[in-house]
């Protein structure tokens, strides 16, 4: 492409709401234009990346199996109200009218319109397994829109859905999907990981995110040292310490701690480690004999609200109480409780159940507890996992230890089992002859996201460093001068050509004005991967300069060499 | 592909909401499904026959130096309200509000949103020509959605927009466009033609829309015998007759036409050829003075209403005076009128005005006027171009005589001068430095009525016969009695790894209970080009079955000779 005859949009200036790296370079480099909040045009180079991203999808889903289908994105309202979710979806489900008045909504996601064309496509077992899928926009109402296609409200999406008669065969397909996705983000370039995660407002049983890994990610994810273990966050086990709780040592003292609340003000003033202070959570019951309940974990921890409000007795969502409540029950500040004499049920993390001589709040204000300990001094009945693990914790599968790096989730399997068919009778004659609700899967890719998650892996102070894959351009060819002298425009030409016709993809800076620091400088924030200076002062030794954007230093390669180097370099 | 592995959805009903053979035969050959009213699913075979067209389309757009964007579909009112077509357009613009209640709606057509991105992107008359496309989903509330995917509210479109700073620049991109579209059309194997068009509510100066020559198509397209002439009947030219009007050779007389009121009962009660009676029709002025005006057209001649509301004086939409305004007017019915003695504007189509001698009503219930003529018996002021042309009339070019055929609209280029431009303030610096409104040109492709078309006019009572391009499957490999002999299995196996690596896409229909008879109807309606038929009898003397979806007959190939057979007739 000749640079001429391209929109290259690059910019000095950053929006101002630009946030992330990704959206900041995604603007300067001239791939994306913001139409409204949430909302962006692609422009040809951002364009270019995106598709070859969609490229990869489409190939390695057919290569798995799975056939592309392609449905609307306006959906109409009945089955949506078919499968519940027509109420129970927020406001990110946009709701619309059309002329005569019927309820429409912009799809966010496809599980009613595909489990609908499903059952009335799919009559037999014999005609099962069947994964389809599709790449498609998607329109998600999200309340902050921000980090440019990040999070934006219309995105490229791939979904796959996949139909089956038992838990067997869509453990199979799960499993094939599993390595297809780990196949594209391979082939894409970028450093990810398949983690658990928790299966969410989605519904199912069992589910995997991958993740791109990359400082600015949003979630947590928790690896071990020494296996292929990787979860979220959310989802990781925090295991109990071994061995049995130590012997109490100390005697169980009140101490005076006037305007000490959190637990780092308490265990800088009673000079203890937070490990050896208890935080005492309180949260609303889901039974009328136990409006609220006392949860406990260690200082040095945190609560994991998913765990925690997947315990019985626990109202879900996981609701804190307020201020007052805590007050009227419990007759104390939110920074002063603690389990010892408190008239509610109590569940204990492991850790915090494994330590003693412990201090805690006293349920009175400005006072606490030291050498506390469990059964001696208040009841425990109930321990379970309710933290977050910590970089250092066990790997959950018994190998090595945790650490915790932070994630760009651009892909998420699900084992959804019969939600949907059940609510929408998606049947089909099992082998027995007998009519069957389908089991169903589900597969996601966010195709424009997987953009914006490989340049928050890949850039540097001069803008993006794109994987091969995705590079838009594999080759910049940069002229000294062209305006003026006519070798160094003959040897462009011919190069352009010759490159060409190696199947080489080359942008070829011909502008007759462009001063070469600012094509450098676009090159770099563009991200091509290869570039090539060619001058007058070079040609008269016969030699052209290289550099790969990951270098910093020129190379001299000889003009007679150059298309052999860079089909060579490429390959 | 193996046809166990593929969703096949053939079906033997035709719905009966499907009026046109496309329709019929894209449900009933399982490629879409309706969701609801004018919104389709595409089912794998489908969707592959629409990606075929929408390559076909991407490849020749960027041949002809345009380059490939991606703009949302949701588009915020403020840019309609810029343009002023928030309020223009009609129930079609589907208006919605997003949670915060702002108003946005799904787009019809990118004019604003491009618009918008031009300016501020494009800022000097160096960066011009650009022409900016997308393959992208359109939405369009049609009141009355049908003809499947031929005029559905969701439809996937090509839209492209070129940006200018002279005419001589956009006739340029006009006239490039122009031959793509004519490459892409030829490429799909079509029977097509450029027509000169009206520019209708878009906007604009000039035209040409892309017929796909339908028995079942819309339109009445004109063309010559012995040119390239081609127009939209709308906008065909109807020359004037040559030579000067024959000299009156009868008297004018008052005749009796009791209960005769149109143009075929009277010409049949006065035996006379219709071409010999006059129609007069009285249409609103747009003049206070003359708020009624008469158009005279030959009886067996139409008024073509998009040429008469240009005329000066006439309103535009062309309305058609009431019975009760004639009545009150003229003192006669509908039926009865001529142009003797009117005292309304009366403007004459060239046929009309060439008349002597005709017939005429008498502005009187029941009685007409014969031996007319113009000047001696009635004045003849304004003579214009108003009727429809006929087959048979002269052809605008000077060249042979006009035919009229059906034809299918699929694309539509578009001079687009600068309506959004002007409206949106989308400037550029020219040469001079001083700040200019661009010029715009638009180019569109219905990509999805383009498989519709194809199928209206390739097909026969078996089902859809694709041209090559279009075919969803190059090949379809059919065995007798799979299940039972070994021979056909393996001999069908291996042809079709063979057809695979010579780079065929070959249907296997390798379904162990399928039968013969359902299996090439199968192939039929889905309009596979070739099949191969593979049975023990044929093998035992080493031949296989051959035919062409478009002949009548088997062919018996040695099936040693088969492969080679295959890759040269599809070359």
């Amino acid at each position: 492409m000749r640079a001429s005859q391209y929109l290259i949009a690059t910019q000095k200036e950053t929006p101002s709401d630009a946030e992330v790296i990704s959206h900041q370079l995604m603007i300067r480099a001239g791939m994306i234009r913001k139409l409204a909040a949430g909302l962006y045009s692609w422009l040809p180079l951002g364009l270019k990346v995106l598709r070859k991203v969609e490229a990869i999808v489409r190939e390695e889903m057919n290569r798995a199996g799975a056939q592309e289908v392609l449905m609307p994105v306006t959906q109409p309202a009945e089955l949506w109200q078919e499968s519940g979710r027509w109420e129970q979806y927020g406001p990110e489900l946009l709701r619309m009218q059309d002329r005569h008045s019927r309820p429409f909504c912009l799809g966010p996601t496809h599980e009613e319109v595909i489990t609908d064309l499903v059952r009335n496509q799919i009559r037999s077992y014999k005609q099962l397994p069947a994964n389809f899928y599709q790449i498609q926009t998607k329109f998600r109402d999200e309340i902050r829109p921000r980090f440019g296609i990040m999070r934006a409200r219309e995105f490229l999406m791939k979904d796959a859905y996949s139909f089956h008669t038992d838990q067997a065969s869509l453990q199979e397909t799960y499993d094939i999907m599993h390595k297809a996705y780990s196949a594209i983000f391979t082939r894409l370039g970028l450093d990810f990981r398949p983690v658990l995660a928790d299966t969410g407002s989605i519904g199912g049983s069992h589910s995997h995110e991958f993740h791109v890994l990359a400082a600015s990610g949003e979630d947590d994810i928790a690896f071990s040292t020494e296996s292929d273990y990787a979860a979220n966050v959310e989802m990781a086990e925090a295991i109990a310490p071994e061995g049995s709780r130590p012997s109490p040592s100390e005697t169980m003292q009140e101490v005076a701690t006037p305007g000490q609340h959190s637990i780092e003000q308490v265990s800088t003033f009673l000079d203890v480690p937070a490990a050896s202070v208890v935080k005492t959570l309180i949260v609303q019951g889901d039974d009328e004999e136990a409006p609220l309940v006392a949860l406990v974990v260690r200082g040095d921890h945190e609560l994991n609200d998913i765990k925690a409000e997947k315990l019985h007795g626990i109202a879900a969502p996981l609701t804190f109480a307020s201020e007052e409540q805590i007050r009227a029950n419990l007759g104390c500040s939110v920074g002063s409780i603690g389990p010892v004499g408190l008239k509610i049920p109590v569940i204990v993390d492991h850790s915090a159940a494994h330590l003693a001589d412990f201090v805690c709040g006293a349920n009175r204000d400005g006072v606490h507890l030291t050498g506390v300990n469990w059964e001696r001094d208040c009841p425990i009945d109930d321990v379970a996992d309710i933290r977050n693990v910590v970089p250092g914790d066990p790997s959950p599968d018994g190998k090595g230890l945790l650490e915790i790096k932070r994630g760009i989730e651009v892909g998420h399997i699900f084992q959804l089992g019969t939600k949907y068919s059940e609510a929408m009778n998606a049947k089909v004659l099992n082998e027995e002859g007998r009519e069957q609700v389908m089991i169903m899967g589900c597969y996601g890719i966010g195709v424009s996201r997987v953009v914006a998650s490989a340049i928050e892996q890949n850039h540097d102070e001069n803008g993006i460093i794109w994987p091969d894959a995705l590079a838009p351009f594999q080759v910049a060819l940069i002229p000294i001068n062209i305006q003026k002298s006519e070798q160094v425009r003959e040897t462009c030409e011919k190069l352009y050509t010759q490159l060409q016709e190696r199947g080489l993809d080359v942008l070829f800076m011909d502008e007759e004005k462009a001063r070469l620091g600012a094509m450098l400088a676009d090159v770099e924030l563009v991200g091509i991967p290869h570039r090539v200076v060619i001058g007058d002062r070079g040609l008269e030794n016969g030699e052209v300069e290289y550099r790969h954007r990951r270098e910093t230093e020129n190379r001299t390669i000889g003009l007679n060499d150059i298309i052999e180097f860079l089909t060579k370099t490429i390959e």
